[in-house]
């Protein structure tokens, strides 16, 4: 393959664009690969879809070696499957609906559960024909309430969807199992950084779930490690609780005047002044914060919760979404304090809370469905709200003084906080999810009635995983992972074209010899991109080389009156001056080495 | 490359899908290549897809070897450039809207012109950057009133769209002349016939406008050619008016009673009746006949309109839509005669009509626009309506009694008609249409400010052409122009498989044999499709063989005791018994002879 610069469709872009804020989306597009239609919504140009063709042929090829067999789904599907399930409404405002012309239903999907469903019970109906596992390379459509980053969280983007059907739970694993090792392999040969997290399955059900993500500071998605080898996204992290107090020794509780303690801050600093303890000070983590929140259902239905946590943390909104989904969690508003007199800004305590809390004698109650943090055990000793302006009551212990609904994963992770499994303390960093398997179960296969017949001829659900893989942001995170100031730094193996010739100058030798070199390195196989623009400066031609981002640069120019050509790695290392008659040898051997990492 | 039909996720079907009415479509579906998903929405399974992806190959390599870049446009895009263009309201009902949850206009684009219009304008500047040509290969969506044979007529499905980009008129012709040699090479590979018709180039806009049709009796065009060499479609074909004759002879007009005679039948076995002519009997030929037609504008602004035409012709509403493009045009109403009580439904004549035509004294007029058929040319002589009920018109004669407001191509091309070249009488014929080239010109690049600087800086608007191949349409092509009553028979070249063994019986030599056999094909490069399943029976195993329709099909059975295993060639042709130890090389002989073709 060869490209010519002089034609090639292409034009590099010295600003950055003005919406890009992450690498990968200033440098993708200002060296032409890529190119914006709509709000996160993108053209490939000639040099972006070369690469992409190439992280998806990684894909397929790791899919075709798992067993899974390549099908491919419309993008725009008729609402009833997705009705079955609930996900029509669930999905809410993030897909795309429109009608036909007859009025019918239809959106563009999201991601395909249901048609494979369908498509598997229409054609399959023994357990003889399982396991199975389709995937496909598909256009998938999300009406993001904020695209950003480019690539990264696109509304049209192409994702790698894999779904794996089986009789029973121990296929599921296996099944799990197989495609697990190609996310890892898909991942490995692209050189692309990655941990594998466990995570929580949202909107789409099911139980044992892990996403890949590969580190970086833009990442979205913040997750959690320990030295001890545990790693999760925070939204899937487990509270340690601390085991329950004896609360024999506790003293009974009594309110006190805390006049104008509205935050954790003012309180704490008061009770240190008014009711200081004799052992040492109180701190935020003595309080009981209660934090009054919305639940949004995709109905649109709307209910008030209280989320009752210790005063040193923060509510963590995606972690509790998380535990409630599909529902949306949002901050309660006047409207809603005022529709509850009961609960009193700032001095919100368990004894105006849920049915099950016992209530002070003469206190209002209320039916607001009340939360605890896990660490909020029986026996331990807490300030909190007393329910009146100005009033907060201490020694309040949980168990012996009230009690919740439950409890619920609502506050932030930290670091330092202890891995759930005991491996040590934990870390945060912030990566970007390129994919995420999980076991489905039976959920997709119950709803919509996909049945094979056992050995005994009995009826068996189907047991489901779905694994994807975000094709574009992968190339995303590519650029990400592999970039300078400069521009774009391919690894081979995606890389648009192995080696970049340039010519420069005006004199036409260099330009027979360039062209010689090119020619020759494409008629070996090699893919080449050659800068034959002949009135383009050495500067430019150097600058769009470095931005482009091919491996191998050579140049040839001055040094060939000296017969030597220049042989520039182009994610650093040092230049070689090569003889010319050696040089396509030369480059040859080095890119068999690059492609054999 | 080895696929086993003991897993292969496909599973035939003896009986033809209700909804199917062409071979193309009844025989995808039953051999398991395409499912449908929604009304002229289809799903791709692994062996549909194998020869999506080989007619994908062919048009790509293609459109590279005439020099066209390969992007990628997505398929969900915003209103404003397609209002730019008019567009966003002519495609009326024919594509999907939908709006996205901020409220903007969106659409899934049925083309791109747009689109790659503004990407060329965005990127380049100079008449140096030209001439460029584009292509993608991509999914793209039309609301079709009546999506309807399978894959012929859908409304998600893949085209290629190639567009290019020249600064003046030998540019264009140039480029236009490339992409339409690719044309004839990609079907000539494909191994399809095709006949490239002169076309209108409808919606689009344009000039020059060729089809490439592959005759077929359910294709939905109707095209015509004749013996010496012309051929179009029949929206395309011009009628060859008579040269005008002398009037000084004609007799003067006369009104006759013509009772009952409110169709072209009665009325001619009226006049033979009543008004026998000396030399001949009148024929529907000697009426002309004017049919009220309404004109509806994609703005939805509706206008009469009467057609005036020799009374032996029908109006064909298409080759009539097509010189009145965008407008659609109906038949009249009830209401509309109302409003036009002048118009008298059977006696309609041209004294009642138009601006220009002398009107009799006393006689109503109207406004209502009057259009000729060209053999209605000045000095011709009619019998035609009197405009009051039971009265007709004798001699009336075009040009001294009438004038109309101008021609228009509104009558049936018939099997007979001379081609407007002078090549002889045109014979019908239906076809498919599998591709389409046409010269656009500077509409879009005007529309949407697309210029180069000339040599003299001075800026040129460019002028484009457009270029579509319908891939899921080819391939449903093919597969009308390859099967039999028992199924799909492919050319090797887009064949899912080359080669499709079948293991017969119960024997486990047989089977060895056969997986041996299906290995070491499979080794030498030959895609083998081989039938391991244990327990069907050698009458399903043949059936699906011709069903699924791979060119060669290799039987390990019976005779395997004699050390012969049979080659059918799945198109026709004597099975051949081959000793086993020679079919390995055997085969691959004759499937590099059948790739050769």
């Amino acid at each position: 393959m060869l490209l010519r610069l002089s034609t090639l469709f292409v034009r590099t872009l010295r600003e950055d664009p003005a919406d890009a804020e992450v690498a990968s989306h200033k440098l993708l597009v200002r060296a032409g690969y890529i190119r914006r239609a709509a709000p996160g919504i993108y053209t490939w140009l000639p040099l972006g879809l070369r690469v992409l063709g190439k992280v998806e042929a990684v894909v397929r090829e790791e899919m075709a070696a798992a067993g899974a067999q390549e099908v491919h789904f419309p993008a725009l599907l008729p609402k009833e499957p997705y009705e079955a399930t609930g996900r029509w409404s669930e999905y809410g405002p993030n897909i795309f609906r429109l009608k036909d012309r007859k009025g019918g239903d239809y959106l563009l999907a999201p991601t395909h559960e249901e048609l494979f469903t369908l498509l598997v019970k229409d054609l399959y109906s023994s357990y003889k024909d399982l396991p199975l596992t389709l995937f496909q390379i598909q256009t998938k459509y999300r009406d993001e309430a904020r695209p950003r980053a480019g690539l990264i969280r696109g509304r049209e983007f192409v994702m790698k969807d894999a779904y794996s059907f089986d009789v029973d739970d121990a296929g599921l694993d296996a099944s799990y199992a197989a495609q697990r090792a190609a996310y890892q392999r898909v991942f490995d040969r692209l050189g692309l950084e990655y941990v594998i997290v466990t995570a929580t399955s949202g909107a789409m059900g099911g139980s044992r779930s892990e996403e890949f993500l590969t580190p970086t500071a833009i990442g979205e998605d913040t997750f959690v490690r320990s030295a001890g080898g545990y790693a999760a996204n925070v939204e899937a992290v487990t509270t340690v609780a601390p085991p329950a107090l004896d609360w024999s020794d506790a003293p009974a509780a009594h309110v006190e005047d805390t006049p104008d303690t509205p935050t954790i801050e003012s309180l704490v600093a008061h009770a240190n002044a008014h009711q200081p303890r004799p052992d040492r000070e109180w701190t935020a983590a003595d309080t009981l914060k209660n934090v009054v929140l919305a639940l949004v259902q995709p109905t649109g239905e709307r209910e008030l919760l209280v989320v009752g946590l210790p005063g040193d943390r923060e509510v963590d909104l995606k972690r509790l979404e998380a535990g409630l989904a599909p529902a949306e969690v949002e901050a309660a508003g006047e409207a809603d304090f005022a529709a509850h007199p009961e609960l009193v800004k700032g001095y919100i305590g368990p004894g105006a809370l849920g049915p099950n809390v016992p209530v002070a004698e003469g206190a209002e109650r209320t039916a607001v469905r009340y939360l605890l943090d896990p660490r909020v055990v029986d026996g331990t000793r807490w300030i909190t709200g007393a329910n009146e302006p100005g009033r907060h009551v201490f020694d309040l212990v949980a168990g012996r003084d009230f009690t919740a609904d439950g409890t619920v994963e609502a506050a932030e992770v930290r670091a330092g906080d202890p891995a759930p499994d005991g491996s040590g303390p934990l870390e945060l960093a912030r990566g970007i999810e390129i994919g995420h398997i999980f076991q489905l179960g039976r959920k997709y296969a119950q709803a919509l009635g996909l049945t094979v017949l056992d050995q005994n001829g009995k009826a068996q659900v189907v047991t489901m995983g779905s694994y994807g893989i975000g094709v574009t942001r992968v190339l995303a995170a590519l650029a990400e992972a592999n970039h300078d100031d400069r521009g774009l730094a391919w690894p081979a193996h995606v890389a648009p074209a192995h080696v970049h010739v340039v010519a420069t100058g005006k004199d036409a030798t260099v330009f027979d010899a360039a062209d010689e070199i090119a020619r020759d390195l494409s008629g070996r196989g090699i893919e080449v991109l050659y800068d034959d623009r002949p009135k383009v400066s050495p500067g430019v031609k150097f600058a769009d080389a470095e931005l482009l981002g091919v491996p191998l640069v050579v140049v040839v120019g001055r040094g060939l009156a000296e017969g030597l050509v220049e042989v520039r790695p182009r994610a650093g290392g040092d230049a070689q001056q090569v003889p010319v008659a050696d040089v396509v040898e030369h480059v040859a051997a080095r890119v068999r080495e690059l492609l054999a990492d």
